[in-house]
């Protein structure tokens, strides 16, 4: 395969910045060893941490270009090479393998659990600590009256065709979309006329209705892909999985289709345990489940996954945020409304200023914007492929205020990972209805005050007299008037003594006189405002988040022989399944005694860590961890000092038995970085000739 | 209700202990105050710590013999008062509540859900990490042949008895434990001969059959207690939650009523990746479901629960553990079959000598008993009320080799918190059987070893001459002798020429000559041994645990005022649902600031806590606080130094606005031990008037 011209020139531009950061390297041991001042030793090592920066900036800009940049081939082979990695390291496993497995259902293995682990502490430190979140854990299982009332039970559907012989089901939109790929990649002499209307069909497939699918699916002659056989019209499946409570068989339930709905029954008490206090926030970690009609897209599309959700609940009138001004500076690529339907492309913004220019609809929602923006990218997410678009008008439900997608780029193409939604006050109001329990906040005054109501007094005794038996319907109507007619109704009966109205329950003109109503406006003292909170939810997908950085993560070295290629994991070490990896050069019992030294002062300073007595070469050794995206190993050659190897860089360090675990700890928990211990240390020259 | 005499006892130990706490802690102060030598205050310290332990043990038998001691009425008193508290401070909900509830399921509200969230994080500590055990993640969605392969299609049921008109269903078993409890309490003039049939049904209850069942159902009359309709007969219910896989209905599937299987599934990958070597351990963490027919017993028998499940893989032939030596002198209460068998009562016993004599079956369960023991410590159970109860000979299944049941004593009685049982082959031979796939382990030999091995060669000429039709029943008989049979019958056939023969196939003796048969022993070389690995599983439930903990952990103390019962939990730091609390002690700009530096520097040094600004007394504020188990407590009272109070002490120091997050820190993490911290600082004397 051919480097295309922008690979060819990150590529050097790489080499050069390497060689600037060794030169660099060089400067600050230099001046080390030489005695120079605290002050000319810390800047020298400012500027080789920027260089690194700059370093690590081409090297994303290289990946992007090599995994996204080259076309479709080399995206396939590049997630090709990334799962391999990832199955054979058990990062995760087809479920029920040894029985054939099902189809969206995944295991994660030792390491894949790790890392899902450390992504789950860190969002629980990054939104539930941090933000003093009220953190719930609610069953999976549901009964039907609540995800009736969320609309669950009648619209959380994908469209269904069958084969008419076997009965094998199919999405209707996957097999439309197939087609319509399919043709626009093979059939290169299509009339242009034809390709438009194929590409049309690609961009809006999501509004299509079950008439308007059936009717393309009838019309280009799609057919069943593996029999050939013709298809059923399309029609609604539920992805819930139903399940049925208790023994009698009476009480329908569903394994839960996302974790929201057991925040919002609960409102009412975690709206007291806050002490009665908007706004508040709380979240949710947990399982949710979608019966998928035929689940596609490996890791990405899965029939039971681990959703991280927060329901953010805010006075609909005040949806300003205290700390908003803590994220506003960060910019990052934004995709709004406009450049979308424009043709135009996602362009870099601050997020203070998608605020202040009403892109984004209220601070509130542009704070978890930029609390997700970082969130992402200090797990390891690739900022140049991660993206926040806003959802066109007719992607958001009619109720919600605003909506954006943080999406990050793969190999599958652009991804939703996160969804943050102003749904406005819905969730609460359905929950009420159905009920019967008010969900609502109180706001006290802290003065009463004093505002006018318009009063509306029908007269009945004059209106049953005028109107009989329809006078039920004229007082009904005289009493929902809005301020507006009211005062016009006032104003034309004091000049002309009466007045047309129109009765729509009696479906005619009637005449109103004046000793029929009073309409006044009084003035009344008011102590509190009641009102249904309006809610903002970001919504995290655990597992294509975990996926996505896999492929961010990834990439491939040339063994020191040049005979094959390494995999590595660049993996932050918050993520890292372990942080490092001890391992004795020689089978040796001395080396081995070390070994167990170093894993008890690990164990002791809190490190996961892993030993690997086997006797392969350490050169197959730090192949293996780098596999595993293990930051830091560490080699026992003496029994005194061993040597600290840097998983990227692959520099080495010597350091004494007594400060190994302290060092670790300094690297992995992120207090130093790895360029602060490699000039504090003398660097270890001897390179294994297996490396 | 009177106190009965041990409480009384215990109360006046109580109180002495109390003072000689009181003196030893003023000598200590005295003593640093004086600058005396570090040794002789270290001392002193030290004697302080033990008066502690001392009283916390005298603290503990008090607590046991109110909640315990007393009779019915003060265990269900007590079991109240937790239970307002734990609902009231939203530890959980009644899942769907503002929908009427669904039996048998609970939400964890806010600071349940931070108990369980560092219950689990202690787990993965105490176990995973520091066993280096692999973790895996499985779906909780799981098809019918993986659990129809681990018998729980067939055998997972309970029975269960429906009102013959109403058809509400009921637990048969639990119909005639009530009818028997209530028959022995109430009616005090019946026989003896009658009160021990009684108790003898409520001893064998778990073994019964559906037949006996039904059968003692009808002798006693037992109607439905809602409507005192007659019962059907006893049938089994299966306990999964059903539904089905994929949009055809044609794959059915179960909500996983265990983890367990998803990690014998995965065996042969999880073996693979431990570099193919026994032992290992494999643990999970997850939801589980089980559809009981009628849930009690509040947070202790639900239908959807956290369980969380170690599978620990050992040579069947050397179940000894490198790390028993490290637990082998825990002592604590056990209670083997024999003492159960025999009427005696659970013992005090080292887990070394309970192995060494035979009592545990093997050092791996051994090993695994003595763990459990320091887990459930360490989060805060009782010891005096944690005993390891040894299942009898028919609790077990068949296959099992010995199970032990970490119980935990609460108001409901002794309730099973943790199974660790050794399950031989079982599983693993299952799942090998119904996929096909060889779930086993290899010892490969060092050198090969040269073994004998019995050659049994039937001569089928003349046997098919002497026995006709008979003959294939003859060859298999002769061919699956044991050692001792066949050797027997060589040397009779070399000394007599003949032997008779009972083929158990044929049902009749035949007589064997010498030319029929030829029985040897030959010498062969073998490579490697080829085994199904046992596997030792320690199984938790979480929720259990944690509800006996919130037991262990309530009592209550007279405010202040004398007026009311405060309610506290005394959780250890490492369980608590935040470390700590910052107060200013009234509403004023410059200590609401002070407040918010201190929050920064607990956030900055990864210190779960909560500002109350709200003008609340102090009191009331620490009585809050107190009631959530919030182990310190710091108020803002000037805007140089605040006091922090420690809960169950009550005692207070104060600090300066630098120290106070490296206090609470060490504190909290265990670095130190309040007796610490409380001599290197002033105490603070002056007591708010409102506590």
């Amino acid at each position: 395969m051919a480097m295309d011209a922008s690979e060819e020139t990150l590529r050097r531009a790489m080499a050069d910045k390497q060689a600037a950061v060794d030169a660099q390297g060089k400067a600050v041991r230099d001046l080390k060893v030489s005695g120079a001042a605290k002050a000319e030793v810390d800047a020298a090592v400012e500027a080789l941490n920027a260089l690194k920066l700059e370093k690590s900036s081409i090297e994303n800009q290289l990946q992007a270009a090599i995994t996204g940049g080259a076309g479709g081939l080399s995206r396939d082979a590049f997630r090709q090479a990334v799962v391999n990695t990832l199955e054979r390291r058990l990062f995760y496993i087809p479920s029920f393998k040894i029985y054939r497995g099902v189809a969206g259902l995944y295991d994660y293995g030792p390491p894949g659990c790790a890392v899902k682990a450390n992504v789950l502490a860190f969002w629980r430190q990054h939104f539930v600590l941090e933000e003093n979140m009220l953190e719930v854990d609610c069953p999976c299982v549901t009964p039907e009256v609540v995800l009736k009332a969320s609309g669950h039970v009648d619209k959380f559907t994908d469209l269904m065709v069958k084969d008419e012989k076997t009965g094998t089901c199919y999405r209707a939109d996957h097999l439309l979309k197939d087609f319509c790929k399919e043709k626009l990649g093979k059939d290169l002499s299509m009339h242009a006329e034809k390709a438009a209307e194929l590409k049309n069909i690609l961009a809006v497939l999501d509004d299509l209705s079950a008439e308007e699918l059936g009717a393309k699916i009838k019309e280009y002659g799609i057919v069943a892909p593996d029999t050939k056989n013709s298809l059923s019209d399309p029609y609604p499946f539920n992805l819930m999985f139903q399940t049925s409570i208790g023994p009698s068989g009476l009480i329908p339930g569903y394994m839960r289709p996302e974790t929201a709905q057991g925040i919002f029954v609960n409102f009412k008490d975690l709206y007291y345990f806050n002490g009665n206090k908007l706004p508040f926030a709380a979240a949710q970690i947990g399982q949710a489940f979608r019966n998928e009609i035929s689940p596609r897209q490996g890791l990405l599309r899965v029939r039971e996954f681990t959703l991280a959700e927060i329901e953010h609940f805010v006075d609909p009138e005040d949806k300003s945020h205290p700390k908003f001004g803590d994220i506003a500076h960060l910019e990052f690529l934004m995709f709004p409304r406009k450049e979308q339907t424009s043709g135009q492309s996602a362009k870099r913004m601050r997020i203070g200023d998608a605020v202040s220019e009403g892109i984004v609809n209220n601070q509130t929602l542009g704070y978890f914007i930029g609390r997700v923006y970082l969130f992402l990218t200090q797990l390891g997410i690739d900022k140049e492929r991660l993206r926040f678009r806003q959802h066109l008008a007719n992607e958001m439900a009619h109720y919600a205020a605003d909506c954006w997608d943080a999406e990050i780029e793969c190999s599958y193409g652009w991804i939703e990972c996160v969804g943050i939604a102003d749904r406005s006050a819905y969730d609460l109001r359905a929950h009420s209805e159905k009920s019967g329990v008010p969900l609502i906040a109180h706001e006290k005054f802290s003065e009463p005050r004093e505002v006018e109501k318009l009063v509306i007094a029908p007269v009945k005794k004059e209106l049953g007299l005028a109107f009989k038996g329809s006078q039920k319907n004229v007082v009904e109507a005289l009493e929902v008037m809005d301020e507006k007619e009211a005062m016009e109704m006032k104003s034309t009966l004091e000049s002309k003594g009466e007045v047309e109205f129109h009765v729509c329950t009696l479906g005619k003109v009637v005449t109103i006189k004046k000793n029929m109503v009073t309409i006044s406006k009084e003035k009344k003292k008011e102590y509190q405002r009641v009102f249904t909170p309006s809610v903002v939810e970001p919504s995290f997908g655990i597992g294509r988040i975990i996926y996505c950085l896999f492929e961010h993560s990834f990439y491939t070295r040339p063994s020191k022989a040049g005979d094959e290629q390494l995999n590595v994991f660049r993996f932050p070490p918050l993520v890292a399944p372990i942080k490092c990896t001890v391992f004795p050069l020689v089978q040796n019992q001395q080396y081995e005694e070390v070994a167990k030294r170093i894993s008890t002062s690990l164990t002791v300073a809190g490190i996961s860590h892993k030993i690997d007595i086997t006797g392969t070469s350490i050169g197959k050794r730090y192949a293996r961890t780098d596999e595993l995206g293990v930051p830091l190993a560490i080699t026992v050659d003496s029994t005194s000092s061993v040597t600290i190897r840097e998983r990227d860089s692959k520099d080495q360090i010597r350091a004494s038995i007594e400060d190994v675990a302290s060092v670790v700890k300094e690297v992995t928990d992120g207090s130093s970085t790895w360029p602060d211990v490699l000039w504090r240390f003398p660097a270890h020259s001897h390179v294994s000739t297996d490396e």
